[in-house]
């Protein structure tokens, strides 16, 4: 077998929980390296020489040392075209060209509030950093708007590119999880739509998922 | 010949101007409709059927309608392999996840402050806002840092993913034209960092490039 790749950073950051459920649905061996963020390990030197931003995930394998979560999915569906979930990353061009439309609607359109609510109503409380109302009311509504497009797409799609669950659908995973599981506030956003909530339940059932779930919940070795 | 492909959006449009200078790298005919934004033409409920976020740019060829910009990009270097510039998203998988990475780092860490950069600095005078010195400031620091990164990486290789011009230096001329030749105050941001320096002039004097920039200069027909 070849060497596990390597994924550095905590399971718990949405940035590498999307890479280690592109790993799992391709059944890519990793070893899971700790970066210790409270130790500001992902500011340390010798770090920043594989992740120059200071953020995780990094990524290295036999031929290459990646940055940035939605490149590292993209190389990996490339490079192992033909192991696991074979469709993740599309079988022809115009497939393709679809789930990088919807996968780039997440990292342009959905990352960004998304984001914003999770660190206001999940890491906010969790770390005692004070809440801004403001922040979360503005976010909430550029969501919700967010959501109405794709509440429109999924009543004609199975999944964001098509009928089949692929890369675009998965990124949404890591942001989504935290936003209907572990708050009360922003779940409304997603079971008052029928077709995200539909679509909600089939992405976030697929085991490759639930095992990232269960590494973000194990605790501290 | 194949019929002329269509963008849909006004040239000065950063995410538009993105297509258009990858259709011109890769010589692909192209034929720009122009979807007038003061008339609120791109939340119509017929463009909204090309484009569900009401953004600029739309893209429809013989084969697919697509939106978002970087992804158009790729589909058109992945059509299009054996046309124009062949080196503009790699010839090998390896280069490819680099240029990847550097999109993502364009999409993710370059363009939210340099956007704002460009609203607050140049459309917002000219459109009489009132500008943000407190959100101006809180840009220019963060674009600062990101190309503080941009530097290091630059002092090692020509250009972004590495020795030849791609897709991701490609991204970054949209906002960086508007802010090294609209405004005085960002243009330092790249004029003190000499390997910023140097690549800018490289990639914004590309013919491909220079096309666009008379596009956005040509008066409106
Ligand atoms: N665009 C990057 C984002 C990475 C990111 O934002 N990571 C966060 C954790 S989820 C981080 O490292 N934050 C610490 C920091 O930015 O200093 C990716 O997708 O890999
Ligand atoms: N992520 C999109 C962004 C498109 C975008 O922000 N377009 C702007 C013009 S540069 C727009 O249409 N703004 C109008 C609006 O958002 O209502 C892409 O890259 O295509």
């Amino acid at each position: 077998m070849a060497t596990p790749v390597k994924v550095y950073g905590p399971a718990a950051s949405t940035a590498v929980s999307r890479v280690l459920a592109c790993l799992l649905e391709k059944e890519v061996q990793f070893q899971l390296i700790n970066v210790n963020m409270s130790k500001r390990e992902h500011k340390s030197p010798e770090y920043l020489k594989i992740q120059p931003f200071g953020q995780v995930p990094a990524f290295q394998d036999d031929s290459i040392s990646l940055f940035e979560s939605r490149a590292i999915c993209r190389y990996l569906c490339e490079k192992h075209g033909n192991r696991g979930n074979k469709n993740l990353y599309g079988t022809n061009p115009l497939v393709k060209a679809s789930i990088d439309q919807w996968i780039e609607a997440e990292a342009q359109s959905f990352n960004q509030p998304s984001s914003a609510l999770v660190f206001q109503l999940v890491f906010a409380p969790k770390f005692k950093i004070k809440q801004d109302e403001g922040v979360i009311k503005q976010n909430e509504e550029k969501l919700s708007k967010v959501l109405d497009v794709y509440e429109k797409r999924l009543e004609e799609s199975r999944f964001l590119a098509g009928e089949e669950f692929t890369l675009a659908d998965l990124s949404h995973l890591p942001n989504a999880q935290y936003l209907v599981h572990a708050t009360d506030r922003a779940r409304g956003l997603f079971t008052e739509k029928k077709n995200v909530w539909r679509w909600w339940g089939e992405i976030s059932g697929r085991e490759s998922w639930k095992k990232v779930v269960d590494m973000q919940n194990a605790p501290p070795a």
